[in-house]
């Protein structure tokens, strides 16, 4: 539902034509678009504070762009997540304003480039290999209002490039750490800090990293406090998670 | 370091007796007492906000002893984690306002019962197995200031209890959804709300859960968004990071 | 055994050219085809109620065009999964009434378009990726006699969407979950209605959801009653289940 | 809810005094009762089918004792899965009518002995160390009005034993299959009959049978088709998945 | 060390120009040939009854070549698993009497087709996608001199396929059993007869097979006694064993 | 089945008063005697040529004595594995000539001494800890009439130990290798000889042997030809399956 | 073979008693006791550098007693690792200058306590509950002529007191490395120094630290070099590993 | 920071130009160089005794050739490991010096070809197809300036080839050993000498090999001492860690 229909609405229960439990009861369950292969949520912008994203392996092209153009009506942000370069062509095809970000593989539509970013999210990354899933949770992060700020390369093989920027990491509000290999940074990180930690681990790394899974587990087992976890390489989810937190944040500083 | 302490060095910062760069390294990365088993992190409270927790498996009795009588001086409330009967009786023979808190298996010391909770930590559980890490995540988050409110025993087999309280779910700053078997119930909350979710997967089950698995990769893989994920059976873990956000947002309140 | 053969039979045991002891045992383990690489189980039809389906994966080309040869003489209804567009193809060439359905990936041969579907199956997925093990399960319904309907992206991240059809639900005499990533739509059903769910697993997802195993293991161990669980992707298990089941209650309804 | 309060909310309802919104809202969503610690789900027998079940493991003896009162009001049966001896004592003294099952270490309060079984469900067990699920399978059928037949010890290893009672699996509506190791017996049974097959792995067995996830594993991937599996153990669902699927076949035969 | 050599160094010893002590060491621990990135091992025909087999996956088409040359020397039987059809092309521009058997991908160089094999061997697979592994099993016990019988299709699916067949599985001395998915044809042959089982796993199925785990599982918590099981896949191990096992028959009914 | 009744039966068929047909039909698959909870397999001394061995967990106290009463009627020798001193005395209660063989845990009654043992089995094991599940190889192949020779605690570490026992390795027909931890003796014997070896991986080991998986995986993954696996800790199956093979050998020896 | 034997036999060889060849061929291979149930390995002391360690689960009290009994022959140290106490009260009967080490549950039999330890081994632990595990590996590095340093409690979550003490860090040869949870430590430590790091990962933590498997997994894709990783616990490995590095340093330093 | 600019420094520091207290800061933690994606560690090899090593996957060819090029300033041998082709033609037209290792597919930029190799490292290989692994050890130790020896091709399978060539295991410092499918050289050799050795796991091997699973948890339970692992088909590490304990030895031989 966007912000006309819901105007519309609200206008009419004003006036008494529709009555204040008919009200509730739309705007809080049933408002979704069926297109057959998808029931696009419009409702989530209201409940969730942002809209439905597009996460796109497993759909067919054709259900992307179905999907984003409903999206798109009334100049909504839209957002795709780990888009092909051909889904990208698509839907440039379809619709105006859209950007592809080529490191996350990232597709999004109607971005208001004039918002100034609130509060402060810190995404760390250990290595270079980590920089595709660290973008992805920094563009998630401003695309929700977040300031964003990176900290890149500072793996604990050497600990003194994280220590010489101890400042950045006291000055967030949320920290993101995106690390493969042990995951070991999040540890570290989180034992400098007192604010909330998102950890993401990637799949970087090769044998017994199991796709992640070594990351994954240390992650889950750091011994600091504070630490929270994400699936493997979800830097959207960390994002997300981020911002999430840095509104409740952000809201304190003004 | 307790409060004396730093108090002490300040003056002697201000006097010219110290120098600003030594009382720099001293407060930022040297302060801790060595106990030969043990280095007594003194600094946690000022570098995280919460003092150094005891996590009491795989530690003697005398050894938890030793380590809370030393973070027991001044009156800093000291806390310790899954504390046997025999280790809470050992402590309370040998320090004074020692607290037991039998489902979380929690003891508590010099705990300030006149703190009032700020923000809002709701604790959601699935089912009534679940209720011992859904205490430890709720006392943790009040021990550091959070108010707590608790929604029990709202597995998703039987929606229509979550659904019932949804005003609950709206009303809180940050949600720790405790549940073991599949954890369907952290992505249910996840969806309903607009606030981060902390996932705590706990080891209810049997067969096929393999001691939290199931839950812990259920909750990983959470179609919801805003949902993060702490160790099975981690309860101080989700009510340290729900504390940490809540506080954000506390001070936003007021 | 085709229906001729059995009614051959069945007048030479009336005439008494054939023993009955001997009929017995024709008809219950002995009557298959033997290619070499392959024994058609031509009995099957009548000791399963369904002809033996060709899983193509791992055959030649030319050793399904064989068996489809074998199992179509007679006119009975043909059934390959997971077939490509190269296997389609040859067994278009080869025999007449070839069918092919993109979504499941699905070849039919001899479909019998005039059967009336008996009862009901629901088939229910929790999103757009899931579609075409979705689509694996109905067609397989629909081909052993079922009446299939489909209620697609639903998953519990918008709860609204799947409570906003709870009529769908009800009226099914059993309903096919297709879900991927952490699977919690099969509790969330399970807790909704009173007749068996049938969770299919997928392998949606990325990460530690390890090919569809976060999926199956949270179905697994679903806190619903009532559901049971076939192997990943396994739309046609799924789909061959439910109608098994569906015959039962459609004999009921007449 | 009790019949007793449904017949007054439905006379309520006829009268005008409730509304019938009002009633259904009551019925489908809202009818549970708050104990604190847990939330009795009195709503499940009319959404379901059948009352809440208590497993026992997780939760304490006075936990247990509490929930079973609550639902044995109005003479509901009451069902204790996973019950200590220890768990049966405090039942009976709380409570009349109480009844032990030793092999499935079961509690059964108020349990309608009078009641002839339907249909029929058939529960067969490869070995001798199956017996305890395998007859958690029967009890549960046979509470939800299931007539239930017994075929024990027939696991493949001597596949004479099962071929010679095949007239017992040709007559059932559906068959629970319970077998540990290698869980081959669900295969054999599927393959020889045209009814479900619900496949209950147990934890039988040793060494890389890892708990039963042979087994598990086994049945999940069986190349007969109509078998659907669920947990380790999990006597208690799969009677439970047989019964709502002889329910369904019952009626037919009358 | 190739038979002239040997007869060149047994002729040595009788004429004292070699100790025995020095030719039992020769013959036993030390002849092998440097090729630098290998070590062929001449003496393994004389210490285990087969030359060296060429595993191929990891080796470069010139190691291989190099490889089979030497083993190629005075007309020994020279044995390649896993060739591609490039290897194969290569071998056979290098070296005469080179045949290549396409479905188990093998190239055998030299091979004697006057003898006549022994004894008895098995091979039964499961279904048409085992086809491979099954090949590769019969092909080595052929190449090893023994007789080999095959008996494929007949998965537990249609147990009738398997029992018209006793006759067959009762007249060999050792059965190689080839299944993939759940494995469950080794139980069932296992109890059938009273002759050693070599169960050979395939990587044959999907979802939770996980690339043949499930089928090595079940085989190995066979209920049935005399089954022993190699690696995912390894026909060529299977028929080893097999021949291994099939020699020590063979000679015993001469 | 014992001796008496075949007896009897074939003296029936002689007699004509029992058709040749049924008494095929009653030997091949029909005679087990059912005890409720257990169906004995009186027919497997015929059809495999030992009796029904029972594993003692999972079966109470009463049920082990049922079946070892109906299995050692006819003084046929009954072998009991894996059972408690507990189930000893009780046997020893019921039962005449009962033996108990401490190291491995098992039972005989019945055992009949003057058998000359046949053939020659020798089991190898690697360390002192696997002890255990040597002896219940080595007593296996015992009672099913091998010679077996013991070479004990000759793991690779100190390969000396093994390369000074060569003869024995030589001489055995078959080779049961018993080994914990990493399992490599499986591989170094394999190399060794050219006769079957049976490989038992054990549990003994910590840490990263998972219960047995290590050696597990390095015996099935072994890059000695001629080595085939049994399940962890399954010393009888190992026995058993080189007992079967040296009944091939002996024969030809004699 | 102890010293005695050892002189006796090369004077031997000097006199020409014995001849060169039989000299090496019994120094090299051969000498070994044989205790039927144990090959006590009297070589390894001069082919390793240190004397056969009893490793004692799943040893009988008696077998360990046999074993220390032979080993200690001519005041050859003696060390038994995981010894209960019930191990050592019999030692302590059966053999003069017995020592326990409580902490790491170890026994020492004939330590020459005047040996200065040469070189300089440092062991660094992440926690008190990892002090077992440490302990261990400094004593076995002890009784191997290591100097041993420790430093305790220097996990990663308080990175400052790992830093502040760089210098003991930058002094040693070699570090051995115990930690759990997540076992981030190492890579930490890795970082800071240009010395062969031993990783040895512990089974402290719970939920998804799997039994140590998460800090295992975390050492083995350190993204420090220079870390290699012994077994989950083997505290005696990590010891045993750094005496042979530090041995190899010791030398220069003199 | 390379050594002209540490000279400046302490020249500075020498002059009073720079306080020590700054010199201490910088020469601890301060120095690399930030390229926004990577921030190149110069102080590496003042702090480790080898320049940062680029691992080439995950990384662009672009940011491969920037992070070089720093790197190679001023002559510093640059070592980038897992390179393709692709990566080699662009470092190649970018930089002077550049070659290329085939086999372990490494490029070496500034290579000192007339360093001659300090004390001896022996890389040890089971097959041929573990060369690609072997040959980054070997490169890897030597670029850090160790004389490598080789020998390859001694799988255990034929421990002849391996028990020939003992003089080359007693001759070195250290041993790397690497291996794939069950790994167990690693425990013969380990057995042999008395020199630390380093275990690298291979991914040759398939099945039950888990892309080198089992030769890894195989060498982490080898029942050898002194053996230790580091990842699946990490040459580099091997041969970094046996270049650091080499240099150890090293100087003690001059």
């Amino acid at each position: 539902m966007d912000k006309k229909h819901l105007h519309n609405l609200l206008s009419a229960v004003r006036s008494g034509s529709v009555s204040v439990a008919e009200a509730v009861r739309r705007l809080q369950h049933l408002d979704y678009e069926d297109l057959g292969f998808a029931k696009v949520d419009h409702h989530r912008a209201l409940r969730q504070g942002f809209p439905e994203v597009i996460f796109c392996p497993g759909k067919t092209t054709e259900q992307i762009v179905s999907i984003a153009e409903r999206l798109a009506q009334n100049e909504t942000t839209v957002f795709a997540t780990r888009a092909s370069a051909e889904v990208f062509a698509a839907l440039q095809a379809a619709l105006p304003r859209v950007e592809y970000y080529e490191l996350p593989r990232a597709v999004v539509i109607n971005r208001d480039h004039s918002l100034p970013g609130a509060g402060r999210v810190l995404v760390v990354s250990a290595g270079t290999a980590d920089l595709a899933v660290a973008e992805e949770a920094a563009l998630t992060a401003e695309l929700m209002g977040s300031r964003v700020e990176r900290l890149y390369d500072v793996g604990v093989a050497g600990v003194h490039r994280l220590l010489a920027n101890q400042a950045m990491l006291q000055a967030a509000n949320v920290l993101v750490v995106v690390a493969g290999m042990e995951g070991a940074l999040a540890s570290v990180v989180g034992g400098l800090v007192d604010k909330p930690v998102i950890a993401v681990p990637t799949s970087v790394g090769y044998g017994a990293s199991f796709g992640g899974l070594a990351a994954l587990l240390g992650m889950l087992n750091s011994c600091a406090s504070g630490v929270s976890v994400v699936n493997i390489d979800n830097g959207f989810g960390g994002g997300y998670t981020a911002a999430l937190i840095n509104r409740l944040a952000a809201a304190k500083e003004e």
